[in-house]
């Protein structure tokens, strides 16, 4: 049976020549990095070599770069790191309604200890306003926190205009760039945030290894205390292989990543196209402002789940919502914030494609998706309507 | 020339079999553990196979144990996570003089926000005596942490008897256990603890894992916040691989572990032997009760770096003080704590060693050591007595 990973926003697999590159650390190079002998030296060199390349990714200078060993941490990390070192100057603290767990959940944790957390409402698309965000700044705000791109509905935020709104106000501008980099061009200079969020597994490197940028002269609480790593902001004897790792993964995105562009939206444009033609299927997010990789659909009358199930069944590998929300089996809250219905949140699938996918792939989706889709609406208790010249729930139709 | 590693408590060489463990969710098996078809399910798997490993390792329930990225953030999330759940209940906690950066720094932390911290004395071999801790509770304490060894000084602390002393009082007890984990037995019915830290890379797993043990039904808040992985308790996509490398190591560690001290504890037992008989070196930590693979000295007149640079310079790797601090060039505070003079402990170098270690790698670090130790005095400004029948510093003779 063909098998076709279409969940690369879930995690993608390893490039040979990144895990080639790590082999060294779990072997003769094996010393920790703190050693002041030559098998410390060599481990903290790889340190910093994947520092200049990840930072190199993104257009910074490799000393802003934090190591973590997720994109969860990271994004903890900025959230909790910033509230904590700036609470004497205010406690209002911004994010969006299509952010991933790892920020709302960090937001909700500080408005337990007294902070104040607006969640800015997002269009039918999931973009936020930036009239609605200068709205919502107080003189207490002291951070904004906007995804660059909700892995959900692949919709890619207004980001530089939104930071600008907050360098206009003094106030820290973190963006989640967890679903962004390694997926499309990352420019901080030209993005102008002042702390960004990246994960290695979702651009072809290992799990475990995660990376802040914090721009210069910006102090920020650690998460993890103890030893002197990471300078003092990441404590934790560091994991060298996957920082290497990282490093590798970054250098090859750099190289590879208007081809990878190019391949991926080439192939999801399709998908998109033709999953649109089966009746009653909704797609979520920007219809053009979106991750080149990223279709997502809500399809009326059945669940999320039924369809994953019945599609890896066929070898087709895809998420319902996020990979964190998709075994909680609850109606994605990024959904909801379209206007979407609690019933048709739950027909929710996203495909994502990656740059081994071919058309032979698509082909092979396109032939057994939309029969899946017709199988289950046969055998759904909500579908009583659907075949027999009725229509569907008319709430949606971003 | 001859490479000894002598530098096991800083991190330990991979086992090949625990690297070929981790290989296959470096590949094929590539999947986020969240994801509903078959690679998700099969990440899940072996995260669960490598939580039953673990908790084999020391006499837990698999469900007991929470994953982590390293033994520094176990400790982090074992002090912080329960000092916050507990916090109505007091804001007492008391830790030992010779913990753990990443226990000492999280105190602190503590500490600025209203929690009030008594750091426990030791004697001169490094112990924490029973009584002293029963006369530091108060009716405030929430918490006592202490280490199980310290990887400073070898000494293994009376666990058993200072968690029982906690549990009269209903006080939660954790222990540091990521230098004995994999090292000594270790059975968690049998000491008592609450909690309890380890970290795969001490015991010939990958970096990049750790893991706490938390018993069941106690409350902890967590340190990484966002998906539902861990149980909620710690966030983040799961590193797969290393999880299953530490599993691994945890099922290698418990079959050989009676092999590994006897074998360790002779080659150990012959550098101390040899070792003391150099003028003027001292034994730190306790002369018996300490872990089987480590040799820790004070040389007087003479700086750690230099040793160290010396040492690896003829191939033979070890450490001064902590790996944590190596770098920071400190006078560490766990020898200060054992009433040595801030000179002398700048002497520090500690020999700790490895299941691969030979008799003839003993013999070819025997040949070279009292030479090194030789010609740094002679080159040392503070040694000028030494060598004319002069007595050196006589603060420190345990």
């Amino acid at each position: 049976m063909r098998k076709c990973y279409f969940d690369h926003v879930a995690t993608t697999p390893i490039l040979p020549e990144v895990l080639e590159s790590m082999m060294p650390y779990f072997k003769e190079e094996f010393g920790n990095p703190l050693s002041v002998y030559d098998l410390g030296i060599n481990a903290r060199n790889a340190i910093e070599k994947a520092r200049e390349q990840v930072a190199s990714l993104i257009n910074v200078k490799p000393s802003t770069i934090i190591f973590t060993s997720s994109g969860a941490e990271s994004n903890n990390l900025a959230i909790r790191g910033i509230a904590l070192a700036r609470q004497n100057q205010g406690k209002h603290i911004i994010v969006s309604k299509v952010e991933h767990h790892s920020i709302l959940n960090s937001a909700r944790v500080l408005e337990k200890s007294g902070f104040v957390v607006t969640y800015l409402p997002v269009d039918k698309y999931g973009l936020v306003d930036p009239d609605t965000l200068k709205k919502s700044i107080t003189k207490e705000t002291i951070l904004i926190s906007i995804t660059h791109a909700s892995s959900e509905i692949g919709t890619i935020e207004p980001i530089k205009e939104l930071s600008a709104i907050a360098k206009e106000h003094n106030i820290i501008f973190h963006a989640d760039g967890v679903a962004t980099t390694g997926n499309i061009s990352v420019d901080i200079k030209d993005l102008g945030v002042d702390l960004y969020s990246m994960a290695a597994h979702q651009f072809y490197g290992p799990k475990g290894a995660g990376a802040l940028y914090v721009k210069e002269g910006i102090r920020i609480v650690p998460l993890i205390y103890g030893g002197i790593q990471e300078g003092g902001r990441r404590a934790g004897t560091e994991n060298v292989p996957a920082i290497v790792g990282m490093g590798k993964a970054a250098e090859i995105a750099k190289n590879e990543l208007s081809h990878r562009i190019e391949h991926t939206k080439k192939l999801r444009d399709r998908i998109i196209k033709e999953v649109l033609k089966i009746p009653n299927v909704y797609l979520t997010g920007h219809p053009d402002n979106r991750l080149p990789h990223h279709a997502s659909f809500v399809v009326e009358f059945i669940e999320g789940e039924a369809m994953l199930l019945m599609l890896a069944m066929k070898g087709i590998y895809a998420a319902s919502g996020s990979a964190c929300s998709s075994r909680a089996l609850k109606s994605s809250p990024v959904l909801l914030s379209l206007g979407i219905s609690p019933a048709l949140a739950q027909g929710s699938i996203v495909f994502s494609l990656g740059k081994d996918n071919s058309e032979d792939d698509v082909d092979y989706f396109l032939q057994e998706f939309p029969q899946i889709v017709m199988r289950l609406r046969e055998m759904s208790p909500f579908a009583k309507g659907w075949g027999r010249g009725e229509e569907g729930e008319k709430c949606y139709t971003g």
